[in-house]
């Protein structure tokens, strides 16, 4: 009994060490010195090819031919001593791997400081989304007349005052919540970062999700980290093949899988769903939080490793829904890699 | 006269030595081991809010609000002790900001090249491509009826079968010129580099454009590398503002700008336009490298320091119009930067 009052004082005394030691270094981040790193570079999973003879419209490029789409965009970089398992950084809904690099307001960003923290880093762009190919067949075919306006895609953009809300900046445009950690006074950088996103046009699972298992398998070792509408994606691939998945850190999922999902493929694999603040505050969100909390529930009484944390439970308090520029970015990054260190082996 | 003697005997083995040590350069550049830079990023330059009532068609997205786009994503690596000009490296048509890097191959791309060789380099995704945002508008109100089909932009994508012959891979698909330097044996990773690209449909000059000479006063003083489609844009943006634009290197442009060009707008700023091999053996091509001829022959009468060079005539055999990514990239990359050094102040 005594043995066990001593141990559990400990390990308290241990993590009050770490935390104090881990908000040490994101406050120091800025101070950070020259980055040496043992390799990057950039690549392609995944992709199909595909024959048309509606490429273009103009006499300059020939209509017909093959290209390649699907495939999924991945730059890297590895530092001198990388820890046994990398990061793999998957963006949401019309947005690109951008989301992780330098913040809004210029401060680092993850990419970087996982990265300095000895990881390797690998950022995606979802395929069909920035540097990942979309088709131009379909516009292409209803522009000559092949197909009807409505075999359109749904190729849809998150307007500021509807974002605004959604990624919990505050009640309604241009209002922020008190406390809120988002940079808004570099909102207009942030706003360039959006783009148009043909996923919800897509066949379920989409492309990324055979793509990532693929880069989960050539990695060899991997923490897939996704927000939003990817948050879903993680799970999917390993239900597709769990190779490679070292474990899953879902921020702020769209959706959590349901509690019917297949969770022997996630057997082994550390789960992690983490939420910012002001979820209450929003009805979409709580009804987020609630269905993960249910899928998590199913997932530990089928004997996966997984828990919910929302940030103002561990004392971090302010976090929108882009928690990875909010300004204390990388004091969340801290508390993943402490996470990480206890779970992921 | 003797002395004027030695002195050239002196240049031209200072000359030949610059060469050798080049070219060892290059050879080492496969040993290069680990990698320190003074900082790294991303940001955006330019663009510009548009409201719509077409930003969606699928209820879970507002279809009202405000979206911005011409906007031109930047990623940025700086070295220990730069030089005091940095490159700019500027992507052709279907292509991104990915040209550059990783070579199709696995090999060293320009990014990393140049910024090994003591350059900060900045490397874009043009307006409308990549994680550069495109305007939704247009397709989401063609599919909503509000606009007729041929409202729609030219949405083009280079078919592997039509731009084998383009990129002077050969003669036609799949047949390789002998000689080609061009990794073909890596194609299937190429293509999928490929992108849809919208800009034949957009006013000139593209906003790309405008997004460069606000990057080039950024920087403050930018040697600015365009390839292919992008060509002509560093002569529209120096006509637009040559503030910060250190030189202008233009690979394989689609276009030279006309005789008839605002060369005052071009004086004190070093030209070389550079082809690659294979040009004679295609129509387009040779048109083009007649075009680029004429534009500086007269830029040279206006008292623009301007030059064409067509690589085989400096002694660098069989490079494609993908000469950055070719397998003797890093030698095209060495000859260039003894080009600057000669020619940039």
């Amino acid at each position: 009994m005594l043995n066990r009052f001593i141990v559990t004082l400990m390990l308290s005394q241990f993590v009050s060490t770490l935390a104090t030691s881990t908000a040490g270094l994101a406050a120091e981040a800025k101070n950070y010195g020259p980055l040496t790193i043992e390799r990057q570079g950039s690549f392609f999973v995944g992709g199909r090819e595909i024959k048309s003879d509606a490429l273009s419209t103009i006499p300059q490029f020939i209509s017909q031919g093959t290209v390649e789409v699907d495939q999924m965009y991945v730059r890297y970089q590895m530092p001198l001593h990388p820890k046994p398992y990398a990061i793999t950084l998957i963006h949401g809904c019309c947005l690109t791997g951008k989301s992780w690099e330098t913040a809004p307001d210029g401060r680092m960003g993850w990419d970087e400081y996982f990265l300095r923290r000895g990881f390797s880093v690998y950022v995606v762009d979802q395929s069909w989304r920035g540097r990942s190919a979309a088709s131009p067949v379909a516009v292409n075919s209803v522009k000559t007349r092949k197909l009807p306006p409505d075999s359109l895609p749904a190729f849809i953009s998150a307007g500021r005052e509807g974002a605004w809300p959604l990624f919990r900046f505050g009640p309604e445009y241009p209002t922020a919540f008190p406390g809120l950690q988002f940079p808004i006074e570099a909102q207009d950088e942030f706003w360039k970062q959006m783009v148009p996103d043909w996923n919800y046009s897509m066949a379920r699972p989409v492309p990324t999700v055979k793509a990532l298992a693929e880069l989960s398998q050539r990695i060899k070792s991997t923490i897939l980290i996704s927000h939003s509408q990817s948050g879903i994606y993680p799970f999917q691939t390993a239900a597709m093949n769990p190779k490679g998945i070292a474990g899953i850190i879902s921020i702020e999922p769209g959706a959590c899988p349901g509690t019917d999902f297949n969770m022997s493929s996630l057997k082994g694999i550390p789960i992690l769903v983490l939420f910012g603040d002001f979820v209450e505050k929003s009805k979409a969100w709580s009804k987020r939080l609630q269905g993960c909390k249910a899928f998590v529930g199913a997932a530990k009484e089928a004997g996966v490793q997984a828990e919910v944390v929302s940030l103002p439970d561990v004392g971090i308090h302010g976090n929108s829904h882009m928690l990875m520029q909010d300004k204390n970015n990388l004091q969340v990054a801290d508390w993943l890699i402490d996470w990480t260190a206890k779970h992921v082996k």
